[in-house]
Formats: C-alpha cells, structure tokens, sequence
C-alpha cells in the first residue's frame, strides 16, 4: 500500500511516500480503506523524533486520525461489513490507504458527511466530548469555560456545549479566531490570557463555571479557580503555555473543585472502546440532520491537501495560523 | 434543657453551662436526648468567635457530633421510634442535653457501643469514608496514603481502609502516634512530613497509591502526585500546614490524576443526608460482631469528661497532644 513514512527525525522534508507492505486485520479488527486523514500537533512531535509510537503500531507512517471504507472484516467482526464508512482515532499509521482498527473502537461516520470532514472529527470531538462530558459532568444550563478556545478541541467543546444546552465562555489571544467561534456558540468571547478569561467569568457569569478545559495548562490554571461554581470540575488536556500552577488550595476545599488531568492516547483499549461507544451514541447522531433538533455540529476543516504534499501540511500545522484541522485526502 | 454556652469569644473561661431553652422538632425530625458529644477543632475555632455557626443553629451553643436516644419524633418521621439509640453530625448545638436531627440526618448506633464511644464516631468515620470511599473510589488491594495519621479522620481512614481490603501508609510528626496507629491498620508508617511521606511511598508502593488524604494540605499536596497511580485521587480534607501547593501538572495530566477538595458542613442537606444513608448502610455494621468477619472498626477515646468540664475538654484539645477523641459525657 501507499504510505507516508517518516525517513528520519527532522523538519518536513523527511516525509516520504512510500510503498509499504500491508496491515493485517486480526479477528476482532476491521481492515479500513482510509480516504482521508487529519494533522494533530502530536504528529510533528513525532516527526522531530520526541514522540515515539506506541507499541503494536507501526513506528514511521504518521497520523492519529482518519475516516474511510471497511475493506475487509476479521473473522469475529459483527458491527460492520465491508463498504460502511467508519472513522476513528488510532496510535499511528493514518497516512497511509490502510489501516487497522478494533471494530468496537471504529466509529460509524455521521450520514451526510464527506469523508475529508469526517477525518476532522475524532481527535478534536473525541477528546472535547470525552473531557467536558465524561471527565467534567457539563449538563444543560451550564457554563463551561474554554482556554485556547479557537483550536481545534475548543471549537468542538463549545458546539458540543451548545447542542447539550449548554454555555460557554472563552479565551483567545487572536481577536480573528474567537471571531469564528461566535457562530459555533461561543457566548462569552474574551481576547487575552486564561487569567482575563477568569476574571470576566468571574464577574460575568452569575451562577460561576461548572467546567473547565484547560487546553494550554500553565499558571492559568490556578487562575480558573476563582471563576469556578461549588462543585464545578478543572479538566487539565494540554500543557504548552507551562507545567506548574500554584493552586489556591482554601478555594478547591471551599468549593470542593476537582482539578482532573487527562490523556486519551495512552489509555488501556477498554477505555478508549468505552469512550468510543458513548462517542458515536451520543455525538455522532448530532452531526446529522434531526428535525427541527438544535444546531448541529460542524467539523472545523482549514486546508484540504492531497496526501502527497503531507509535507506541506506540516508546515501549515507547525505555522500555528489555522482555524480548523488540516486534512489530507487519500483520493 | 441544660447546655453548654459560648458567652463571649474567647478562651475556654468563656465557656458556661446554662439552662436555655428546649429545641422543637420539626415534622421530619427526631428529638434527641443527648448521652455524648464530642468535640472538634472547629469548636475551638467558633468559641473564638472565627467560625460562625450556620443558620438554623443555635448560634451560642457548641458541639457538631453527638449520640443518645429518641426522645421524641416529628409527625411524618418513620425510620426512628421514641428510644431508638442515633448518632450523627449537626451544625451546632451538640452539647446540650437535647438536639434535634432530621430523621434522615440520624445514624443508627452500632449494637454493643457505648455512648461515649459513639459520639467519637460521626465527624471522624463520617469524613474519611466520605473523603476515601465515596470521592476517592478506595477499593480493595489498593493503597491509601495519609498525612497526620494519627489524627481523628486520620485513623478512622486507615481503619476503614483495613475493613474493605485495601493497605495504607500514613505519615506524622510524632513517632508516638505512628506507633498506636499499627494496631488500627496502619502497614506503612512513616514519622516526618508530607514529603517524606510520599517519597516512602513512591520508592517501597510498587502499584503506586490509590487514593491520597491531605488533611493538612500545603505544599505536600504537590508531592503527593509523585506517588499516585494513574487514574488516582488525591483528596483534599484540611489546610493546617498550608493554603498553596505548586502543582505539577504534566504528572497530574498524564496520570490522569483527580485533586479533589471536599468538605462536609457547608453541603446542602440532600448531600448530608445521601452520605449519612451510605454510611449507615456500608460502614455501621464493620462496628459490630460478624461472625468471622475482618477486624472491627472502633472509635479511638482519648478521654471522657462531664459536660460540666467543657473548658477542661477544650483546653485538651487545643493542646493538641490527644490520639483520639475527647467526649463528653451528658450523663
């Protein structure tokens, strides 16, 4: 099959596209004819040699999401037969035209959507709905309140907070990008640091934040503690604005505030199958068209390229410049 | 009725005992002729005036934990009779020589205990199973780590720990402590700090711990998260030692860790009354002989004194150099 293959540890240039053997398909996996496949900042780290795969994964072909057409089925599968169209998070070799997934972690794709769309889909709504929903509790009438909001697990948390009759308030340091998130259903947009968006949740926001995602981690953290309703829930996924945060310890025992960190790659297979399941049962149905139901979620798709130019594409991720995931199409 | 009264804030001189009058049971609440009451840190703090007892209690009369007998029931009331023997937590007004509680709110007594050694029973037992079973998850063949074991929440958490199967390891500045906590369960015992505590744990506790119970807090919270497995909880009960701690997040994150705080007086009256049912459900009956059941949980006495002592009572605890409980007896 074709593959990208990573030649080396280094810039983009040390992608390639090879002909590589094909994956095998054990008892219980679906053999995945892939059609597109989505950029996540994990995967530079990978290229640059900081961020090996998993064991049982192949350890040069890149990429952690992807949506296509069951080719062929192990000798156990039941969910799915060749021809459906599936898409879903894996530990590495998306870019390439197989791949293998357990069929109870393959997701069905929502109807109506064109595969580059669907690829955009698991690892920024997986991990939103896995933190805001499963880790933090959000319901309706809620606020959640989303650092680093205009990424690709921002904009998926707050359309998911809306279509669960939920709030949300947010930060940016990009005035362009909390812009576009307006229409997804951010309520609240505040252009600066996790502390300015605290502070006028803290004064805005009557009933205080139920939920917390910190996408970017650092010293903000210690900062949403103030913003926070009695019982409200911190989920900690992402660490690039810094690794420490001096918790104001009187406020989370008054307020008795979980501060919860989580990871969705390294989880053991029967965590990541049930978050998977809940995934396309209570998710995927809102990417589709239900009657007069309230909006509907949106994949945030930036640049489509063909999986040829998956260098390009890094470039693209690594300039820190798009609203939306970069998608390559295996066409 | 007789009761105890804070006439002015002050030392323990300011404590008096006067005739006040009788508390009226509402339709759901049993009256309560008190036996004992024990005291708490707390006490110490409203007789000097810090800690203002909530509405709807008896603002001048200490005491948040009690044990004794039906003496009365409101109209709807169904789980109790006149002379049934309760125990539990109130929002003041424990030591006098009667109370009311919703009967809901009520605890049964273990069979066979005396009064006395009930009353040391409700804020002790009721936080750590609160605190490490229903926000922790402790589970059998788990570690439970605690600092300031030798505390009153402290051996109750080791004692329940034993009773569900799982181990603990605990730590205090005392080695005196340390030693009459090895009889209640304690299989890790280490004299020092937070810090000691955890580097123990980390380097001897091959699984790594469970759960962790500060009920000192500070910056030993943060070395607490060296320590913990993936997917523990660390909770947060008490703040003696401090009101920060300079959390490592990229720990928290990739262990999936939870820091919890919690506190029990200021939860709304359903809360109170789901961990009181769950309790008496789950923890009361590891009072009582069963057969050739694990070792029982006991109440730990330092000393009992009249009511009429309440001063002598108060300036024992503020000495801070009992193990255990001090009760007073109503009798």
């Amino acid at each position: 099959m074709r593959a990208a293959v990573i030649t080396k540890p280094g810039g983009p240039e040390v992608l390639a596209i090879r002909e590589v053997e094909d994956p095998e398909p054990g008892p219980w996996d679906v053999l995945v004819r892939v059609e597109a496949s989505a950029l996540n900042r994990a995967d530079i780290l990978q290229r640059r040699g900081f961020y090996p795969a998993p064991p049982g994964v192949a350890s040069d072909i890149p990429g952690l999401e992807l949506s296509g057409t069951v080719a062929a089925t192990g000798e156990h599968v039941t969910r799915f037969a060749v021809g459906d169209r599936v898409m879903g998070l894996v530990g590495g070799g998306a870019c390439a035209d197989l791949a293998v997934l357990h069929e109870r972690e393959a997701i069905r794709v929502p109807a109506g959507l064109t595969a580059t769309d669907a690829a955009a889909i698991p690892e920024a709504f997986v991990t939103a709905f896995d933190a805001i929903v499963l880790q933090g509790g959000l319901a309706s009438g809620q606020w959640l309140m989303v650092d680093a909001v205009g990424s690709g697990v921002g904009t998926a948390a707050i359309q998911i907070a809306r279509a669960l009759g939920a709030r949300s308030a947010g930060s940016s340091r990009t005035a362009e990008k909390l812009e576009r998130c307006g229409p997804l259903g951010l309520d609240l947009a505040v252009v600066g640091t996790t502390d300015d968006l605290a502070k006028r949740a803290k004064a805005e926001l009557g009933d205080g934040v139920a939920v917390a995602l910190s996408l970017v981690g650092g010293a903000g953290v210690a900062a949403m503690v103030a913003a926070m309703r009695a019982t409200g829930t911190i989920v900690l996924v992402g660490l690039l604005a810094g690794t420490q945060a001096n918790l104001p310890l009187r406020d989370v025992l008054g307020k008795r505030l979980a501060i919860v960190g989580t990871v969705l790659r390294s989880r053991p297979i029967e965590e990541k199958i049930a978050v998977a399941r809940a995934f396309e049962d209570r998710i995927v149905p809102l990417f589709e068209a239900h009657g007069t139901a309230p909006p509907r979620l949106h994949p945030v798709v930036d640049t489509v390229l063909p999986l040829d130019e998956i260098a390009s594409a890094h470039t693209l991720v690594e300039q820190n410049a798009t609203f939306g995931k970069v998608v390559l199409s295996h066409a």
